[in-house]
């Protein structure tokens, strides 16, 4: 990195779309806000609604990305992406994006610039300007952290994992499984249909799936202090062509790599059982698929085709295992 | 780390004042918002004004602590109060904080819960709730990533480092270098003083010491398109013991210890010529120390007690020499 933090700092703000720059308020206040320029101490953004929504992911070289097999602007890319699929899962909208990131000082300038290009490309595409960061560097392996503010638009509450009744039914946003082939360095948050979701269905808990089906769901199941049964027929409806494909080469069954395998970035829906016959139409025009149902806690099962019941054994990812 | 994620998780939630975990809107509106659990996909801070601050800033194991040398509690402490000390050099009020580490897989589940416990302390300290955050493992070194949004208080606009003007008087809040021996580690942030000198003292810019004298007020410079001279007789009188025993030990001048030792963790604040006569009173009672003046832009020089000016180089610390 001969050129310096210097450098890659302006390099990075040239990137910038001018507007991030001069950031305006969305409260229609105008552009009279006293404003607080590029690289200062701290970033600033407008936050017209009383009550602010943040996450923040790391994703760690080695663990979520492999120079040697991803490009950074994908890398970057997935950086951003995991924490606005955050968003999405609360049926939030982003506000502003924060990015730290620690660089092995053997990164080129342009592996760094390409990185954060990845970074800006995602939020920009999901209108949610970055309005700051750190950068870093180090002689281990690379890090990026993305911190993203985000509010509720006016009607709609946060959508969470702890409101999950027994008899609601569950839903996935899409197919799942397989996503190791290629899906998981390029994630698609589903921002585009969350906020739609909280607003024509009343979903009682959402949360988007990042350790996988059977783990994520389970964080759904104990803060809500429910069981499930998923059933095997419908949950083959919800394959994804490349857990098919993996499991070609694993000899693992693809419901098992639907079932377990994490970084889909799709969204878990459950959603009351009263609401779902009248609701029919809306569920089938956002894509939704019904993959079971939840149950008073005690039992977390897969219902076979004739009937039987196996437990599942959520065995998606946790650090530190 | 036997017991895993979800363990150090529950001992980190256990830790958490309990105000932080049912956290309740500052605009008076009650404790009746919908809320979102500890644990969900984001958390929620109240947002009062329409505009909010953040910021964000990563300390890496054997750049910015030493595990063999520093104690987890000290390191999680720093991680905070460097954020901290960002929020005092706006002038700004912290709100709330978000904590990701990426710990190295051979720590202990009690060092890593020390390292949370120094962080909730610290932020408790400065009445920073922390609402949630990240926790990942990994084989390298540990880094912390915090990430802290603040507001103004009524009547306060963020103070930049964009503001200083040719004859501004230059002003530290405290007395400088040899952070090294010791103080490094434990930074105090001056949130205690920053607020009052923005409402009582107008300034111009403010910016606090992470890399050095030299290269902060070096950042201001640059940002308000300004130069500045020091005066050296003046500069003595805000050089730190620590500097003087640093200097002792390695034979260089204690004063240069002052000019670029980084992680002082101080303001340096300017404030208009005009003013500083008729706020003398103010600026003692804050423990305010005059070190120089504004100038035109072209040159940062030290005027010596002969009246004789040569320039400083700032050579603080930049990531990617």
């Amino acid at each position: 990195m001969p050129k310096g933090e210097i450098e890659l700092i302006r390099r990075i703000r040239d990137l910038l779309p001018p507007s991030w720059r001069t950031p305006v308020p969305a409260d229609g206040r105008g552009p009279s806000r006293p404003g607080v320029p590029f690289g200062d101490d701290m970033s600033a953004f407008a936050t017209p609604s009383a009550e602010t929504l943040w996450t923040t992911d790391i994703i760690t070289e080695g663990v979520d990305f492999l120079p040697a097999r991803h490009d950074w602007h994908s890398i970057g890319w997935k950086a951003m992406a995991v924490n606005l699929s955050d968003v999405a899962s609360m049926a939030a909208h982003p506000l502003a994006a924060l990015v730290g990131v620690v660089l092995n000082d053997k990164l080129s300038l342009e592996d760094a610039v390409a990185l954060h290009r990845g970074m800006i490309d995602c939020a920009a595409r999901y209108n949610c300007p970055i309005t700051g960061g750190d950068t870093n560097s180090w002689p281990q392996g690379t890090i990026v952290a993305v911190t993203i503010a985000a509010q509720m638009s006016p009607g709609l509450s946060p959508v969470t994992r702890s409101g999950a009744r027994p008899g609601d039914m569950i839903f996935v946003s899409g197919r799942l499984g397989g996503s190791i082939l290629k899906r998981h360095i390029h994630p698609v948050p589903r921002l585009d249909i969350a906020e739609s979701i909280a607003r024509t269905l009343s979903p009682t808990a959402m949360i988007d799936i990042s350790d996988g089906l059977s783990r994520d769901l389970g964080h759904i199941l104990e803060s809500s202090n429910c069981g499930a049964i998923l059933d095997e027929s419908r949950l083959h409806l919800a394959i994804h062509a490349d857990a098919e494909a993996l499991s070609a080469r694993d000899a693992v069954p693809a419901l098992d790599h639907a079932l377990h395998d994490g970084e889909d970035f799709e969204l878990i829906i459950t959603l009351p059982g009263n609401t779902v016959a009248s609701s029919r139409t809306a569920i089938d025009a956002l894509g939704l698929i019904e993959i079971g149902v939840i149950q008073p806690p005690g039992q977390f099962s897969l219902r076979a085709v004739d009937g039987a019941l196996r437990p599942i054994e959520p065995r998606g990812w946790e650090h530190f295992r």
